[in-house]
């Protein structure tokens, strides 16, 4: 089934506490997609700028699931650029500077081959884009939404206007509390449920997994447990990413986004995340094979096994 | 199969956000047991002063699987006293005040009856004083320790000692980096089965669940999620009760503290903790059934299913 995912290409400096990688490639977009073309083909929908050079474009041939027919070239703007610090706990970074470039213009065309998208990811960015984009698929079958502090703090009514709209929404724990007002994580999703439209919530907590709230119930997983952290940057964009391309490839007439379905495209996710954390940018996807995900999909089995 | 713990019992007081406890029964041993109860028999090891009056004991009695005939009364003294605040975010306590009363004294005496114990859990106290208690079961079969971070700081030494003697460790996720200086969770759990003593550990994260450390492998599990928690003391106690109560009673000629029976074991722990901590005290527990630990097993094995 047809996924298409709409968000930011980047060009991340990333500082952790062992290593430094300079103008890598990232963005949500680009965690999200590689991610996903594991189990389904993926569409991609972004813009970068004129320093967009030829190697970022060789990591997409990389991954032949992606069609980067959707990806825009604006070759007198620049690319997003974002640079950021890890800290010894890894759970804290900080942003040392953001240059938007392409965000700070209108947003990319979609190709017309795209417009009979069924799965539907909005990756992060504002929320009146993202309800443009939503609206120019109108096939389609499930829609997820990932957001963050920042619009939940400036532009919640335009937040709460695509939320009506979406099936489903992935955000981390304290954006839950935000958005609600309330700390226990579970309640928070039960509140989101019942006034705000998704009927179902995913709650990310890094290192300490993800919480599920759906209108069938409540489902936890822990994050698989990685030793050798290199870079937690696009965790969250390839969990996202590995959760609807399994929806998407699994994709029947019933139970598209069933509780049971979507818990089996979380532990999917979540696999594809650890492999995301052990290099920087996608290297280590860049090299991954099925058959390594299917052994630690396995291992994964057998680790949280009651 | 028996199981006997030794630790302490407690006066609390507990001041949550939204309400006050005063004088009510806690202490390592007694969550401990009461926890286990509820899939074994076990014996309890501890002493109390004079004030430990007929309405503390009177809880004992709710329990009729816990044996207290270890439960050693000295009048001329006073039993160990403990005051605590929790913060909004529940994660955080401040301890009040610590009255060690009989704590100060000598280590209870164990009676003949229990020479016999298969199965021992060592609360937190004093390493020697766990060493001591330790020896004095010399059928044990299986036996786990608890430790808390002013035994790491101040008698590592002591604390390393009785280690080399046990099959399991549990701790916190700050403990096993202090014992380790190591701060991810499975390489601290790696190191300490390498080159300690225990042939697994497990690392408890409070509300974000715990993590299996055993020379077979590494598992983790979430917590259950409690929307109205009442009172975090006693959690992790219980948590370790129901585990080890679970192992006691599944004993089996070869397969104590395979890897598969303390994942199941751990399980168990999880959903008996999830019940404690929405109330004070023993309140729960006490009108706790069987039927509902059951229910809230298979609700607990539908949420983390994969």
């Amino acid at each position: 089934m047809p996924l298409i995912v709409t968000g930011t290409i980047g060009i991340d400096t990333i500082y952790t506490p062992d290593a430094v990688a300079e103008k890598v490639l990232g963005g949500s977009c680009t965690y999200f997609a590689a991610a996903a073309s594991f189990f389904t083909q993926v569409r991609l929908v972004a813009a970068a700028g004129g320093d967009f050079h030829d190697d970022y474009r060789a990591v997409f041939a990389k991954f032949p699931n992606v069609c980067v027919e959707g990806l825009e070239i604006r070759p007198a703007s620049k690319t997003f650029a974002w640079g950021g610090k890890y800290f010894d706990n890894w759970n804290q970074r900080e942003t040392l500077f953001t240059e938007l470039g392409v965000l700070a213009e209108h947003p990319p065309k979609i190709p017309a081959a795209y417009q009979d998208s069924k799965y539907i990811f909005l990756a992060n960015s504002h929320p009146t884009v993202q309800l443009e984009l939503l609206r120019a698929f109108p096939k389609r079958v499930v829609s997820v939404l990932d957001t963050m502090n920042l619009w939940i703090d400036t532009a919640r009514e335009e937040l709460r206007a695509v939320m009506r709209e979406i099936d489903g929404l992935i955000i981390n724990d304290e954006e839950a509390r935000m958005l609600t007002d309330i700390r226990n994580p579970i309640t928070a999703g039960k509140k989101i449920i019942a006034e705000m439209g998704p009927m179902f919530v995913v709650i990310k907590k890094g290192e300490h997994g993800c919480i599920l709230v759906h209108d069938e119930g409540v489902a936890m997983l822990p994050a698989y447990p990685v030793e050798s952290v290199i870079d937690p940057t696009g965790a969250g964009d390839s969990f996202a990413g590995g959760m609807m391309g399994h929806l998407a490839a699994a994709h029947s007439k019933d139970v598209n986004i069933s509780m049971a379905s979507i818990q089996q495209a979380l532990a999917h996710g979540t696999v594809i995340a650890s492999f995301t954390i052990e290099s920087f940018s996608l290297d280590r996807l860049a090299r991954l094979t099925k058959d390594e995900v299917a052994k630690r999909y396995t291992d994964f089995q057998e680790m949280v096994r009651v």
